[in-house]
């Protein structure tokens, strides 16, 4: 092979690894070569257990070489949030208050990615309690820049080819923003696809797990690796999933219809970014239907940050009373304004996102998808932030399924993602308009 | 279609209703009306709420019509023995002392399930706490026969076309026995390919899942739907799970090699039995090798009833205890000989199945799979015994993938099935070697 093992994707690492072109030991040394590489500067790994991780891959190529079952991704390295549950890795969820956590159990997902023959490699940084606070990560095509958050580490190392495939969350913006920031493909299934039982809780309501990948079919690969019905997880729904690999798979049948919303808060846009997403929706032609919505629509952002700090004080408050002296001055005015939000200003939020949920349902009746960006522009330099996550904001709230693909790149030379988001439960319809959306810009460029 | 769609294969069923040919609806009141016929003299069925099987056949009805994901079992009904636990079914155990039991979770199984899309029919009559007291169920070929047991019901219900698809358990030959008797196809995939989380356990080491079928392809399909890797059954192995559907698809790449082992308790084989598997072997020509075993091997049937009988009293001694006046007479002299086996007895038991676990190990780099009887024969007549499992015990405490086929019949007209017994997580491969067998015996006939 011409490429360097770690700069295969996880569909060709895992073909030619099933073929018997590839071991999985020289992919994951080929990993860890880079991760050594990349690492002083980026510094995208929590913990990191080279061994661990090697003979873990001995193990898939024993059971290949032995003519035994191969999973869909048979020794393939697959990095996790570090505020995902592992037994045999630190879980320290971006704070010294978990320093030195060993879970005793395995995420479900975990459980999963063990049935798929994956190679967990290591965990990946993530800010602190995955809020706001910036983690020591930094964006892989230029240091002084943002990799996003909170899924920070898990985005710069796939978009470093220091692992072709991560496991990150989103409660408000965190898979979708640094997907678009590190330049790869983001994937955040509709709620209630994939199960959060052992993954750190920040609010019920809207945590939300996502798939990173360097293509499109990658991070489709990772969320039918991860995807199941768990009934521990209060979120997750009792029916079959979408076929994420057969949506990518999938021809349309007919040209999509999208939709470009114009929200109050596009003002946020950059200038790079209205020029970029211009030419976008020209070149899609009569694709993409405007409109401009209601303030209704956009004020559900503010219907967001109510449910999520409200619930993230009632599910940390035992952590954050214990621990004040540890927690960030990023962090601390968000609980002291969370703490400060009613049961019945919450419960009232609740309300508008069910309707909002309905109100979605109805609306992609006449539309495969929106069109949206994914971030306001490039990652803002390395600092005090991790960017606004706004433009994630609403569509995770509603719990739809959204992807961000790293097609446009700003002033700066840094990429800007575009969004695409679809109908709750169709991540497979999803996904055919994303691969169609893909294709027509292809041709375009 | 001509054919009633209670009488397809649910491979079929699964094919029509995901083409939009046959909704669930239509299929479950087609089983439903079947099973009010054969009901009065069958007794297959412990528990069956109509309303709900049709409630769940209507939405996967609505999921597919709305164009939303749908699931490998889409709107398949599946039956499940009454160990199984359901919470929206009771689950009795074949016991008055669980009457009226509720549990308040599915079995893991029952979420596989719901993942894929099957709708739970009801549950099907078990023996006394899956062990040796005959249930009420009746064979379905001929009432004055057992069914076998001890999942007793559910290869009724399959062999009657009361429903495509049951699951069973076995901790001895309580599935492929009564496949055998019933005349359908029993699947006991390798020890820890499906999680036992939620079914009464009565033997940690011995219990296993099988699934039962009308053709080897149905029986592939519900092993593949309920398999996965579950840290919470000790017996479960975190490794990936063989792919029965391909197995069964697979053209053998060259004539595989079987190998009948002649064992000391084949002189239990009735006289028919004898005849008609003298010609299976002659039919296969020279790819069935003949092998006069040790005693040793023979031996490992006490080593079965020393830790069944050991930890069915260990697990379930408060209920045998409290409850001891609703005890069978059947199942009162095995308490009392397992309360006599001392710790010692019993951890030298385990030793030597770990040995014989390491023996077949070897034996299957020379064989594809041993073909053997599934039972002693026909069924015996209804009454104090469900038959003889000794034919499953060994490959059953081996942790061995076995298949029966319903390839024979005896001298009263009734199925005799011709078991394969595979080298362990290799369930693809003896699937391969099974549908080998049944095409070169269908191309004899």
């Amino acid at each position: 092979m011409s490429t360097a093992p770690n700069a295969l994707s996880a569909t060709e690492a895992a073909r030619h690894i099933r073929e018997g072109r590839l071991s999985s030991v020289d992919l994951v040394k080929s990993c860890l070569q880079r991760i050594s590489e990349t690492e002083p500067t980026l510094r995208a790994w929590a913990s990191l257990e080279e061994e661990a991780a090697l003979k873990q891959a001995a193990e898939m190529d024993r059971i290949r070489k032995a003519g035994r079952p191969i999973g869909a991704l048979h020794g393939v390295p697959v990095a996790l949030k570090d505020i995902v549950d592992t037994k045999d890795l630190p879980t320290e969820r971006g704070t010294p208050i978990f320093s030195g956590r060993r879970p005793t159990h395995d995420a479900a997902i975990v459980e999963r990615l063990t049935d798929a023959g994956a190679v967990i490699l290591g965990k990946t940084v993530t800010t602190e309690l995955a809020f706001a606070h910036p983690a020591v990560t930094r964006n892989p095509h230029n240091p002084d820049y943002s990799p996003g958050g909170s899924s920070s580490g898990s985005a710069a190392a796939v978009a470093a080819f220091n692992v072709p495939l991560a496991i990150g969350t989103q409660t408000n913006g965190s898979v979708i923003r640094p997907a678009s920031y590190c330049g790869i493909f983001g994937l955040k299934p509709t709620r209630g696809v994939v199960s959060r039982r052992g993954i750190l809780q920040t609010s019920v309501t809207l945590d939300q797990v996502g798939c990173f990948g360097r293509t499109l079919e990658d991070a489709a690969l990772l969320c039918d690796a991860v995807k199941g019905y768990d009934p521990s997880d209060t979120m997750s729904y009792p029916r079959p999933r979408p076929d994420m690999g057969a949506g990518v798979q999938a021809e349309a049948p007919v040209k999509p219809s999208l939709v470009w919303l114009e929200m109050p808060y596009h003002d946020k846009l950059t200038s790079d970014s209205i020029e970029a997403f211009a030419a976008v929706t020209e070149a899609l032609g009569g694709q993409v239907e405007r409109i401009k919505t209601s303030e209704k629509l956009a004020a559900l952002v503010d219907v967001q940050h109510t449910i999520h700090e409200y619930e993230f004080c009632h599910h940390l408050s035992e952590t954050l009373n214990t621990h004040w002296d540890q927690v960030s001055d990023t962090l601390k005015p968000i609980v002291q304004r969370g703490r400060k939000i009613s049961q019945s200003e919450y419960e009232d939020a609740l309300v508008v996102m069910d309707s909002a949920e309905t109100f979605f349902e109805e609306f992609f009746h006449d539309y495969d998808a929106v069109i949206a960006p994914s971030a306001t522009g490039e990652a803002p330099k390395f600092g005090d932030s991790t960017g606004d996550p706004i433009f994630c904001t609403i569509w995770n709230l509603a719990g739809l399924p959204c992807v961000t693909m790293p097609l446009l790149v700003g002033e700066t030379g840094l990429p800007i993602g575009v969004q695409l988001i679809g109908a709750k439960e169709e991540d497979d319809r999803l996904l055919r308009t994303a691969n169609w959306v893909l294709n027509e810009l292809k041709a375009e460029a």
